[in-house]
């Protein structure tokens, strides 16, 4: 894409307001723009990102069975009066209103209530489990403290997956698989995920959440660096210094931005909606229940608080918005046309590229270049030009190697 | 994808409070599933069905320099203050309810309340003009006749795209492009539509509809059968059987389904948010605006009313769910294997195809197949085994020659 051609401009302060790095880098980047607190437009840049993110999502969730539907953000009272979550916590996490006939509609912060009906519609017997289903749709939370950029929305992008069981010992295999999944998710996006005990908050007793350790988290925990226990401080039991009860190591503490969470639902919801299968005995059993969450837009934030520098943001390579920004630095026509050439022939290699074609200096092209952070930078300049090639730079945490754009550039550059 | 693994099924009766050809069809053939009336959920061949749509309608908004981008669905009672359409049409078309410290919050209805102070914040000379930008999102309108399945929603998606220009005659050029645009989309959806004069309700003077003349249409169009005249009878001053005011041929009428429309706004909006740039010479100007709206949910939907019959639903072939519907029929182990091997084969050639795996009767087989309605069937039989090939049928009112498709079966049956 011809950086002329984006409606967006890059933007010198970030509003006053906004005190989260991820906001402010994704505000002055022209990621995003801020209708009002926790309520964000997603700009090209930003939507090409997020869809990006979504679509690592869809595949590892596709790869574990769930099958992508998409519900409607509204739902009747009625549906949440058999949880008894109309109530609680009712206004305190929902936005509810009256719609025609003083119907009463609520916009909906999770799905169980709309999910477990809908299955149930279709599953009758052992012989129809298990099932996975999943959408990505945007949720609405009352949020009291929406203060942190994309990390706490109250219009925000989520991917729910439920999984329906015959046994808690087929749920809980699932669980297991699903960590995995969540795992690849994380990798893919540049996130270090560890998986941290917790709560389950208004779905279940307890949940695991998944954590990234980092200076900027919300979430304190303590976790053991020689094996797999970690708890988020909310529940736990032990203290920076104590022996893990699982291995004696001593116990680290760790500030972390919680991206994603799964619950052991088992009954509750389906018992709530009496949605039961017929098992091969022909007894009727109650469907077992598991709820798995990842926010995308939540992602994005996260890898812009851990991936970045004074500069601006380092995008991982995958959900980068483009792979390349390609920089002209100069005034003369040869240097123009070279880049212009490098331009098509990276278009016709199927290599995503920005081309920063405008007129303007070289200082504003670079700034904006290490604001907006694509995974490669290559640059045409008289020094180049006299050199009969192109400076190819990586930013610094980059893992994936340069190989293959290396061969594109020599070719396009021979 | 193998049908066995689905979890929805065709359900033999649509629920009797539906009246809509669509509603029932779609429904029944578990593209969709009602919550409450005007809001629906999409399973997965309903939602695979709806991705398509928009990407046919992404595609051709890119063409005409669209930038996508997304905007929230919530959004703060000043900015619908500024234009009146708070208090008017108010909470006759949208919802509105309040959040944390009593803020007041309304749900999209459409977006150039958003979108306009959006683009403000980044244009501001001619040098920046002209700019078009959409999305496709979730909109909410609170409709007291919800009653015709995805045709007039409560929740239902919308793509709108907004363009920004220094003269009204640049908008006007743009207009024309839209107009040719929207042909494309609907003929790419399989929809014969008519641009129709109509009024501009809430949004200006007057607006053009795109129509498709069907029986079961809601709306009446007089049209003109030589000419491109017609009008929407709410505004028309010509009936049946008049003259033509523009070629003298006989006026007809007809019922139509309205499938998109759009609205010269002019200043009527970059005035209400003093939304100006500064011209060549220096002055500032109001910018000059249209808006252009497709709803493919309901795109969907008037596919459906369209194009059935008596057995069900026939997909156009660009916004079919599957290219093809592989059956196999008898309970020979031979019939199954050599269905397998060609739902192998088709997947690998890159072909979608649906494959009824099921252990069900051919009766039912045949039954799903015609309601779901995708335009291929290939049918593996003991009578096509014997022969040493498979039947190919094509739904009746595809233009799609079979030519590649055969070329394909031929390679794999041989």
């Amino acid at each position: 894409m011809r950086q002329s051609k984006l409606f967006t401009k890059t933007i010198k302060d970030a509003p006053k307001d906004e005190v989260s790095v991820n906001a402010q880098l994704l505000i002055k980047a022209g990621f995003v723009d801020k209708l009002m607190a926790g309520v964000y437009s997603y700009l090209p840049l930003g939507l090409l990102t997020l869809r990006k993110i979504n679509d690592v999502v869809r595949e590892e969730m596709n790869a574990i069975d769930g099958q992508e539907i998409l519900m409607p953000a509204l739902s009747p009272k009625e549906l949440w009066d058999k949880t008894g979550r109309w109530e609680d916590p009712g206004t305190e996490v929902m936005f509810q209103f009256k719609g025609r006939s003083d119907k009463e509609l609520g916009l909906g912060w999770t799905h169980e209530e709309v999910v477990t009906p809908l299955v149930q519609k279709f599953v009758k017997s052992y012989k129809d489990l298990p099932v996975a289903v999943y959408q990505i749709q945007d949720k609405f939370r009352n949020e009291p403290r929406a203060k942190s950029g994309l990390m706490r929305g109250i219009e925000f992008s989520m991917k729910d997956l439920y999984s329906f069981h015959t046994t808690e010992e087929d749920m809980w295999d699932y669980y297991e698989k699903s960590k995995q999944a969540y795992l690849n998710v994380f990798n893919r996006c540049g996130l270090d995920a560890k998986i941290v005990e917790a709560s389950g908050g208004a779905f279940s007793k307890y949940s695991h959440e998944f954590q990234v350790l980092t200076e900027y988290g919300e979430d304190t925990v303590f976790y053991c660096s020689k094996c797999d226990f970690a708890q988020n401080s909310e529940i736990s039991k032990v203290k920076a210094g104590d022996k893990c009860p699982k291995c004696g190591e001593s116990i680290s503490e760790g500030k972390a931005i919680e991206v994603g969470n799964i619950f052991p639902l088992k009954t509750k919801y389906s018992s709530a909606f009496k949605f039961k299968y017929t098992a091969e005995n022909g007894k009727e059993q109650d469907v077992i229940m598991g709820c798995y969450g990842i926010g995308p837009s939540r992602v994005m934030g996260s890898v812009v608080e851990i991936h970045h520098d004074d500069k601006g943001m380092i995008w991982p390579e995958e959900i980068a918005p483009f792979k390349v920004h390609l920089l002209f630095l100069g005034k003369d026509d040869k240097i123009k046309a070279a880049a212009e050439k490098l331009y098509l022939g990276l278009n016709e290699a199927g290599i995503e590229v920005l081309f920063d074609d405008r007129d303007v200096s070289a200082g504003v092209k670079l700034n904006d270049s290490d604001l907006i952070g694509l995974p490669y930078r290559i640059v045409v300049s008289e020094k180049t030009l006299a050199e009969d090639s192109v400076e190819l730079k990586k930013r610094a945490d980059e893992k994936v190697d340069l190989v293959e754009l290396k061969k594109v550039v020599k070719m396009l550059s021979a």
